[in-house]
């Protein structure tokens, strides 16, 4: 039995992550933090987890979390997360880390898009990308691991396969996605109060996505090339779920039959993606670790559709595929 | 053509009632006010109206307000709204007040719900109930106008008619009501954040409810009998529309038939009550100033269901409808 | 591991119940039937069960179903579910039937409010009702269950406790209860089109839905005492979710914390009812097998407060809670 | 008075029409048809409409209602639109034709698409495309417009502008486009349930939308050369509302600024067409006869947004807008 602790567990992360591991059959949470005054039960700030985890939120600091556990999933804000991080890691304790801290290459482009220095330069591309699709390899013994953002989980899978085959052009890439409100956090702002974003779909902020980096600097680690994507989130109708239409030019002609059958083998064996011949939905993934991939060509250019649950796959499931690779357990434990 | 000013007007009243107003061939917006720095474009908060108003939010005082307007829309906090209308009816400015301040009977009863003293208690008891289908007299002259709260308006209409002919008893009635989180407001709470009311339905302040007293004193005024309800609400997950459904004891046996032909009468000639055989969806009344509403013997109970737009009916168009009244307007002016 | 059939499996319930066994280390499903011509995969009509479950659905009569499975789960129409069940039964399946079928006392009320004669009279009164919350004695030797309805659930559950202690009046109850549209069931109809009930709320078959007989008969056995309840059903706006109020009168005096008491003893040790102190909604348990229940006193009327899944709890999850303790697994199996 | 007949008067569409045509002036509804039996009351088909249309909706032919009308909109299915067109243009009744039936430049392209033959097949490439901003001058004079698709609206007006000035690639076009569910229609469908397409997002008919070619044609028509694009339609969880994200390569260096001045000069003194600074929502238009256009530049890209409501200026609105200039009424009659 792994002893958890989990980090800033008032968010929608956290409590997806908390309902997957109590299901976890060899991991026992130990320890909840937040800052929130007063020690509350867990069942006070998430009311759904009432008669399951009869535990209270702490404010604990690094030394304590150590005693009490040996792998922290961080829901940090970034930068609180990487000191925490850092912290945590000098105390032998094994971090799984959801915010987006780890997941660049270098302190320079974290700076450019975070305003912030980093504050664990070192650790800045040499901490494994926890997409075990992709870099399996790299996890199991990590003692720290970068779970990958929501928007990046959609469009590294499609595109990964295409680029390292060759097969598209890796500087003309328009990724249109769309994404369920859980996305944007359970901090009351005005932007996601109910009556502005039910009954509407709006896009936000185009070209200047922090995930744009993410997903260029990983499909360039994951393919051994210079990516380049233009990259459009949107604001939709809906608690969780990510569709990801993704436009690229081929390098050489393609039908979709054999775009199908390269992601089919690239991804054979691999229990958490569907490739799928019909137009996949985010409901279909909904509550679940998959990702549903398709793919057309229209015109000469190859479409590539995923759907995900953004707080699972995007997040917490994701997280809890990393702590299975990291301490022995099927990777699907908890999971299917 | 009157001049209007609409004081508060950032949130979803306010915008209703602009839209509303625009359409009015009498009525010009002279002032809109907000306590928000710098004097921002009404399209920067409002951008649905965008090209429709060119206006700033102004912080003014009531000697501007007066200066520019002849009457004036509150959309303000309760107190702080009576102290602006006692101000502005000091400089000769008639006022429609869509906060709770004017419309219960005493200062004591005001006290215990709203948990400060009220700050014109005079005027309490005096002034007209908007309820133009009920109180269509004493609203033409008058200098102030209390507009209904939007649950009120949903169970007085309904109730009203039966308690006046006394075919129910006025103290065994039980109001559920079910309304959209608009009418929660605009300010970001954590229980209106879409991923927190989506795809869920629950009730609250049951038993506690500040529209309680006010169905019940109205309920009093209208048909000079004591009443009592037991009410409740209850967030859905919808931009807009309240349901209500009532539950009444006869007090004499009485049919379906007699009971739907009792409300035709009542309201005949009033052209925002529409008295219908089926079953009214919210839906049905979406963006209108109707108020749909049918009657259902169950069991030897009567049951009325009322369904209307919350911030139509329930707070912008009734105080349009009000105004048209005060100044001599049709009553349907920009309400069809 | 039992070997299972599930007959209607096109639907949203049978969908349900499917992800909900898949979970199931003791079950194993052989047999999933439709009319559906042509032997479509699963994944063609359920296409989140994509490369979960890869079996065809069939046209299979009793005696294939019989060859193959040991229980059969039941989503069939009423009528042609006793039908089925009886041919099942006759040839040593155990059965859990999800229709209405056997859910009631009397052939004479199934034909009053079902409008066709019972094809198998002979078990009714004579099946366990599948809530072993209040039948866990009959259940487990039991070779057809009554899987409860979805609104009788969410009102027999907070009702018996107070009606079995004669704290509350059997003849004075009032159910206003709101259900997600998954409720309605996944044939195409034109109220349950997206566009029809999105963004609006309405009472349905007031005074004349099936599920009012079931609650009182059912209330009425589990409590020694003739029941009769008003009820009033809603459509609302989400995929799934019912919530309960529930107006009684008191027989004698009581506190809402005596109320909350009683609750709480009658239910102890029974792993999916929570009473809490907080109003419930429905998200709260949406996906778990959890029965939400609180209690308030407001002028003397005792409100009591359910919330549940209409297709866990309210279906699939009850089904699966009645198979473990019919074949004598733990409880909760496949349901935490 | 115009004497209006609409036919095909069971939709959305033409429910939105009704009501914006009881707010003109200067029309008078004189006939609405179906083929539904027995004559029902157009409220029993659109409760919304309950005391204020007292009509019945009739199955008439072409005689009929070119005896009581002047000018017929026809929300019709494509085929039965033209075939009525054609006899009511005979009866020298004029046509706003909501159909997709007029709107392709020749009758290859329409069976291509459409799947069977033209029934009118002179007019096509003769009739004017009712898009008022860039077609105005062969509006008012038309005995038949050809009323514009949903989609086609949101592309065609922020494209026109950049291609006709030459400043984007009229081959290198991509349109991502969100529709809400309306668009889809009133027939149930088991895709546009509530339960399946709510909480959802998916992208429908990939590079197969008959709305393809129309704005390939139109752009070409309204800008002089020929043009093409990928179009990508999804399904999102909402009544109403279209966003499209438009990635366009420009033939020249442009900053935003440009575009956006540009895109200003051009709607100039159009009254719907808003060109705005911030991304903009589909709520911002709900209900309205904007359309909300901004633009980016991205990485050498050109990106337009535009947000519209499918029923009002995705549909009805528009034809009001097309009423309004053939009968000469100021354009903005009704609409605003």
């Amino acid at each position: 039995m792994i002893r958890i602790g989990i980090l800033g567990a008032t968010g929608y992360t956290a409590l997806e992550l908390i309902k997957l591991l109590l299901r976890h059959e060899h991991a026992k949470i130990e320890a909840i933090t937040s800052r929130q005054e007063g020690r509350p039960h867990v069942s006070a700030i998430h009311p759904s987890l009432s008669g399951r985890l009869d535990m209270h939120l702490e404010d604990l600091g690094p030394e304590q979390v150590a005693e009490r556990c040996q792998c922290a999933f961080l829901c940090l804000p970034h930068a609180a997360s990487a000191e925490s991080a850092k912290a945590l890691l000098a105390r032998n304790v094994r971090v799984i880390d959801l915010s987006a801290d780890y997941r660049l290459n270098d302190a320079a482009t974290y700076k450019k898009w975070y305003e912030h220095d980093h504050p664990d330069p070192e650790r800045l591309g040499k901490t494994p990308y926890g997409l075990p699709e992709l870099f399996a390899a790299e996890i199991p013994q990590a003692r720290l691991v970068a779970n990958p953002g929501c928007y990046p989980t959609s469009a590294i899978l499609p595109l990964a396969p295409l680029l390292k085959a060759g097969w598209i052009e890796p500087d003309d890439i328009i990724v249109d996605s769309k994404s369920g409100v859980s996305g944007a956090g359970r901090t009351p702002k005005l932007n996601t109060l109910f009556p502005e974003c039910n009954e509407s779909i709006s896009a936000y902020s185009v070209g200047k996505h922090r995930h744009q980096p993410e997903i260029e600097q990983i499909l360039g680690r994951a393919t051994g090339q210079s990516v380049s994507v233009i990259f459009t989130p949107h604001l939709t109708p809906m608690d969780r779920g990510i569709l990801s239409v993704i436009y690229a030019r081929p390098a050489k002609q393609v039908t979709e039959a054999e775009v199908l059958s390269l992601l089919r083998e690239f991804y054979a064996g691999k229990p958490f993606v569907r490739i799928v011949n019909h137009l996949p939905a985010t409901k279909d993934t909904a509550h679940t670790n998959y990702v549903d991939i398709t793919a057309r060509v229209v015109k000469g250019r190859v479409l590539l559709i995923s759907a995900e649950d953004n707080l699972v796959k995007g997040a917490s499931g994701a997280a809890v595929q990393n702590f299975n690779l990291m301490f022995g357990f099927p990777e699907t434990t908890a999971l299917l």
